[in-house]
């Protein structure tokens, strides 16, 4: 198997067996022995089992990343329900982050600080998103001034925290409709008109 | 000492050792040594670490309990924002329950259960809340048939996971005026002008 090749099984392999049993309770021995590689050869790509934390986190980022910018030029109600969309397929791909963010933004201090910095690089997103669609009529803040930067964030926290939170709550499947109405809820009470005209016409939160 | 206070000063020392170094990082020889108890004597009292925990939860769980049967009554905005400032010190009183609630429900059967069972509760108390003030006139869900159900939902969840968003954010210090502001910028879109009225004259988020 080609070299990059062997990297990205590695990673696929942990990350399902991080999904599946929590990343604290996965050892380098489990990789090694689901992906028919010898230690010898895991530690020829990843050292330790942080380096593939350090990795998966990456890819995790840049692919949020990516959903991000793909939104951000046009950003009508359907787009950011698109992004929606995706970034929810995104956190059940790596649901094991969801699950025990808290610990490993508290164990690893280079995942924590890349962690804050992604997150306020979303609110930063987001925040042209809800300035543009304030200033094309379809969201009406009623001159509340802190409302572009606390909308951003309690977004991004509602997003962020829901895998935790159907963890918490008990939540036996993760349900997509349920994290749409969630956010979507959010953003309602400030919809115009013409943005409950949109919301209503556009977008789609319980597919058939 | 009387077996009560011993019982007592056990849970208070336990308490402050598990917010200052985390539950899992305690262990009942620390707490032994800061009460100048026994091992034996501790024994006598909570056979193990975790039943140490489930006193405290139940502690925990009880003062919140109280706090939310004072205020449901005639929950106006003050009495809300009253019960706010309670619940804040509350938590501040329990961190390290806050920090580690997920893996302590995840580890802890029985945690978990009344941990589901309290958040139903806090929820029904609130969803009684918000009825009231639509009642009388301080809020308006516009025809909202969700409304209560996902707005109790989502007061508490915020609410209950704002130090661990804290912590995962990197804030340094725990401040009541943002916690305030947070759980209240949820709330204000459905104000009346009553409701407005109310909260700019009777409740106070930025104490002087």
């Amino acid at each position: 198997m080609p070299r990059k090749d062997t990297k990205i099984k590695i990673k696929e392999v942990a990350l399902k067996l991080f999904n599946r049993d929590g990343f604290v309770n996965v050892r380098l021995q489990h990789i090694s022995d689901v992906c028919g590689l010898s230690l010898g050869n895991i530690g020829y790509h990843f050292r330790t089992k942080n380096d593939i934390l350090y990795a998966l986190f990456s890819d995790f980022v840049e692919e949020q990343k990516l959903l991000l910018s793909e939104f951000r030029v046009l950003p009508l109600f359907e787009d950011f329900n698109r992004f929606l969309n995706s970034n929810f397929e995104l956190q059940k791909r790596y649901v094991f982050f969801y699950k025990d963010a808290l610990d490993l933004t508290r164990l690893y201090e280079n995942i924590s600080k890349q962690y804050r910095e992604h997150l306020t690089w979303q609110e930063l997103q987001l925040q042209g998103m809800l300035v543009f669609n304030e200033a094309r009529g379809a969201l009406d803040s009623k001159g509340n001034q802190d409302f572009v930067q606390k909308m951003s964030s309690l977004l991004v926290w509602a997003s962020e925290s829901w895998i935790s939170r159907q963890a918490v709550t008990g939540a036996e499947e993760l349900d997509k409709s349920s994290y749409l109405e969630m956010v979507w809820f959010l953003l309602k009470p400030y919809f115009t008109d013409t943005g409950i005209e949109e919301f209503e016409n556009r977008v789609i939160i319980h597919e058939l």
